[in-house]
């Protein structure tokens, strides 16, 4: 059987270390029996329009998210208290291709605890589930046989820690490979 | 020609009047054409376990989704710099079924502007595409054929104008019900 495809979702792209820490994912989906497919794999040509290059950085995303069979994104708070929305927009669309998605977060604490840490619930109702974010994210997580790994990565590490991201495949190996 | 229906996402349904903002925006539906359905249309049954009426609750949004030929989603600044990840995901659940998404936003500055405004770059690259948050979302409403509509609300109604909505609705008549 061919290695499953993995997207690797996550704000990771946007790291000034991006490509060095796709390319250390990609080692451990080897290790793993899967093969990883990161975002910056393919870059568009440049365009002198910088809507059409993020269009077109669109196009690449959605064409690599279906020739993966899964994903494993990176659910940690992005400048804010909640995950990064590029890649919550990805675990919609896996899993409306049918395709489960494993996550992992680099931040212990339940989402309604970081909401008043941070005091930004307002007069808004704030979910509490015992979940990590959002329920449509963690929720499509558990719906795919997994469950959202938290991890509290060493200070300053809260983005490059992959403890998470292993873990993760451990349970899409699981799921996946073994079941079938 | 039956009425399509919209799904209407977006985080009204954590204001203290969300019943009474989904009734307006079912009402603007009918107006232009439309039949809207709102996330708290439907409730699961009361749950003793928190997760589990979360699931339950995920999979009626699901069902819902499904149910609907397009979304108008409140894209709007969400605790922090950008919008809601619940309805990220939807875009994306909802753009993988083949299905469009037009969009709203009670900000008026680009993505790259409220992150320098917030100070929470940080050393990560901050997307600058002119776009109202990361380029999934946007390239989501513009490849339905809609524009993200930007509104600046009275003080105060950063969550209940609907100037925005109904605009969106203005462009999905446009673009539905006059192509057919």
């Amino acid at each position: 059987m061919p290695r499953p495809k993995v997207y690797l979702a996550g704000p990771d792209v946007f790291l000034p270390n991006a490509v060095e820490i796709g390319a250390r994912k990609k080692e451990l989906c080897e290790q793993h029996g899967f093969n990883g497919v990161f975002p910056l794999d393919e870059i568009p040509p440049p365009l002198s329009v910088p809507a059409e290059f993020a269009l077109a950085t669109f196009d690449i995303c959605v064409k690599m998210m279906r020739a993966c069979q899964l994903a494993v994104a990176n659910l940690s708070p992005f400048r804010g208290v909640s995950m990064d929305v590029g890649t919550a927009v990805e675990l919609g669309f896996m899993w409306a291709s049918g395709k489960p998605v494993f996550g992992y977060t680099n931040a212990q604490e339940d989402y309604k605890v970081r909401v008043e840490a941070a005091n930004v619930a307002g007069d808004l109702d704030v979910e509490d589930f015992g979940f990590f974010d959002n329920l449509m994210c963690e929720s499509i997580v558990r719906n795919s046989g997994g469950s959202v790994v938290r991890h509290t990565p060493a200070r300053g590490r809260e983005f490059s820690d992959l403890t998470g991201f292993e873990e993760c495949l451990a349970q899409a190996a699981q799921v996946l490979l073994e079941s079938s």
